[in-house]
């Protein structure tokens, strides 16, 4: 079953986060980093990929997208914060953008 | 050449989006509109198509997505407003999305 994220937890699995990008949404317990590619193919292109895993793992992110810039932020709404999945997400993100 | 649409083409090119839906940005000149769908298969798969009809048109929107819904803002930026490039994507995802 998904959790909030334990204070022990969030150091080992936000940690890396942190150092590739991602960084804390103010005022709420959810994470966020842009993602800038070459243009809108690659960034949709990403997005499409990012979208299938989403699915796939029934775990959605909020995002919005620019032309070649994708904003996202991961939170888990079922426990009201930061979980496993997020992570697990978050760095299939990071993987599938070449940042991983 | 895309220009700002002019006073008297903004009625008519205006008035049957704002009749789906559609609403002008507090603020600037540009259009948004709420798109729902069943799931976020349906949203993506809609964000999809509409992705590949802006890039053939070298239009692209402003969007966001949370699960199953779509938040869409399109503009002009090269004119600083409103286009009938605007108009077409918007009529694009108005059929799209079975609203046309």
């Amino acid at each position: 079953m998904t959790e909030v994220l334990s204070d022990a937890a969030r150091d080992a699995v936000l940690g890396p986060l942190f150092a590739s990008g991602w960084n804390m949404v103010e005022g709420r317990d959810a994470i966020k980093k842009t993602f800038e590619f070459a243009n809108f193919i690659e960034a949709f292109g990403w997005m499409t990929q990012a979208a299938i895993w989403a699915e796939k793992w029934n775990h959605h992110p909020e995002w919005s997208n620019v032309y070649k810039t994708v904003d996202v932020v991961l939170s888990t709404h079922d426990v009201g914060g930061l979980s496993a999945l997020d992570a697990k997400l978050a760095r299939k993100m990071d993987v599938l953008a070449g940042q991983g």
